[in-house]
């Protein structure tokens, strides 16, 4: 047991919606394996089976939950394959879900920030100092009997609810040198001044998120291009625009959006996920 | 009061969305009553006024909730007419909500398992050992004044929260000898060795959920027919198919489902509740 | 600190919508701030920037939750601009939010009922007896660094958890005498015998709630005319209707509702927010 580090919060994640009781179950074997944790959903509209969406939500958000959170993702194509079940601890968080990717988007950001160590060879993640990996190799600690179809219910919550509780990873499964990465697709600077992006996600207003941070910007000013229109530089806020101008600032995770205040982008400009954006410093492009 | 058996836990099934108010005011309602009340969301987003459907998620997941739980569903087309509202405990459950047949395909579950007695007669459910139905004709628990269109926080939210905290039923209303019960549609032999079901429901990722259990099926070898379509045998997982393939296999609830994997069987097939299944021995149909 | 009065439950309305990380993360550090908050969602799906429907739901709702409650509220079109985030207090509740007029539906009711005293003047809000309002200017109490784009999340939230575990107003900021106030649309008397109302919300079932209470309808027997149709005085429920017909009853908030009993009156009529309600006294209007 992990004693006074224990939190008691689970935090869930799925692409299962909300017009089904699977969420609801979710959290019936939760509370009834632990009747004093504190539940939160982070968001169930991930597009089905879509693993890199959910990464990307859990990279946005596993940084503003207090320390010993346990992070239930499930975002499940292989579920009932061969695909683990893995439990993992990075600095003072838990994970818990399909060994798909599904949390490496928040490993190689705490990489990145050197709140862990640990790196990326081919699909693979192999966890280095703060962080740990664990197959869940433990049916007893498990529901009975496990469906095929559903280890949200069966597996998932049951080993979520004994960590929030205070369970070690040692106790829930067996340590392992690797998991699935997805990698986070990094900008690339493909001429000197010139580097190119994508959208990453887009949110409810028709925001586009892209996987540009300040940092990987050119220096100076710079200019955006996105589907055939260009953007003069970087707003701080959304009110800061003209009606209907088509703005780029830095969002709220730490990456640029494209935004049409009080508008929609996304419908603007007819673009979605996966979207090239290029920003160029003024000074080597001008008016090219 | 219960004392000991007290759980503190309401679990919400409505059909009133999340687009309204409704939902969160009878939380508000709830946790005025009783401050330490755990809440769980089962489903806001049945169909409107589709007791069914209401009533087939609650079957799917009623036994995943600890000892005690209150289930508070509202799916109420007669709200504010002569129909009554209820309250049913069987075994370790509560029920509050219309008396509609809401709660019936869970009642009849719960017979079927042997946990409780009981028997549906015509449009009536007469509940046997283990399991006692009350009239809640007691206004002074209720708010004041009850509206004739929101039951849901006027009668059955203060019920609810008044169960969860430890009040007996007797209390809270009159025995009654029988509540309306909806029937689950029963899978017919129709010869030997040919069962047909249905459709009952149809799940965010597009999987037609039936009314066959493993039980129902023909013994030795069998294949499924749907819409047009013909399905040999069942797989264990949705990782057993090809592509693209529709495939049977037993759901998360024990119920046959037809499936597409990575894909969307109710628009791949066309159907959706009420469409027929047929379960077929193959070696007595072989080929037709 | 406020003492005996905590109860340390925050409600939740935005236009967030669900299938974005915003509302999971706003709760990440609520709980992080206070872990023993009680958090309910009233509603996310405000339609985007429509800060008169989060007016509406709050309108509502408020008197349904328990002394003490925190309503943190962000509909925010002005996020980043000089708009001012503040706290309200009015009779036993806190409000959390943009100053911009998301509170005033309930503070004008409040008044109206004489709960609290203020009045308004122009688009402002000058609170009285019983209401206090304060300009978040305390950046010391909020997340650091505040983005420019979720105040939710780095302001509103730090504050609402503050309040919520028993902060006084005065030590998260400073108090102001007046408030950006949305003006309760006022039905009017044309002539005698003759209100003009309006719709103000579509609810999930079509029902067209509008600016009609009982006390606003013309003496005597009453008539309404929306879109055309007439509609013959005023039902208690939604079961006193014959299949289809159109009908008119006081609805769960206090007004008058126009409803299609198991349909919808939406669609239907082909109205929505905005479209006029008329009322008429029978005896005056007789066959015009």
């Amino acid at each position: 047991m992990r004693g006074d580090t224990v939190h008691r919060l689970v935090v869930l994640t799925t692409d299962f919606g909300l017009q089904d009781h699977y969420v609801g179950v979710m959290k019936g074997v939760l509370l009834g394996i632990c009747r004093d944790l504190s539940l939160i959903d982070l968001c169930h509209e991930v597009p089905p089976q879509d693993v890199r969406s959910g990464a990307f939500l859990l990279l946005c958000s596993y940084r503003y939950f207090p320390p010993g959170t346990v992070q239930l993702a499930v975002v499940d194509p292989g579920v009932g394959t061969e695909r683990r079940p893995i439990a993992v601890q990075a600095g003072p968080y838990f994970f818990v879900g399909p060994d798909n990717g599904l949390f490496s988007y928040v490993l190689q950001d705490m990489v990145r920030e050197g709140r862990i160590e640990g790196h990326c060879e081919g699909d693979l993640f192999f966890p280095g100092d703060g962080c740990r990996a664990f197959h869940l190799d433990r049916p007893e600690r498990w529901l009975k009997p496990v469906s095929g179809t559903f280890h949200g219910r069966d597996v998932f919550a049951p080993v979520a609810a004994q960590i929030a509780s205070g369970w070690r990873l040692e106790d829930l499964g067996s340590p392992v040198q690797s998991i699935v990465a997805l990698r986070w697709p990094m900008p690339e600077e493909r001429s000197p001044g010139k580097v190119v992006g994508q959208v990453v996600h887009v949110d409810r207003f028709g925001n586009l998120v892209t996987n540009l941070r300040l940092g990987d910007l050119p220096d100076g000013e710079v200019e955006f291009a996105i589907a055939g229109v260009r953007i003069a530089g970087l707003r701080r806020t959304y009110g800061e625009a003209a009606a209907g101008e088509v703005i780029a600032l830095e969002g709220s995770c730490g990456f640029i959006e494209i935004a049409v205040p009080n508008g929609n982008a996304a419908a603007r400009l007819r673009v979605g996920s996966g979207s090239p954006v290029v920003a160029k410093a003024v000074e080597l492009y001008n008016g090219r």
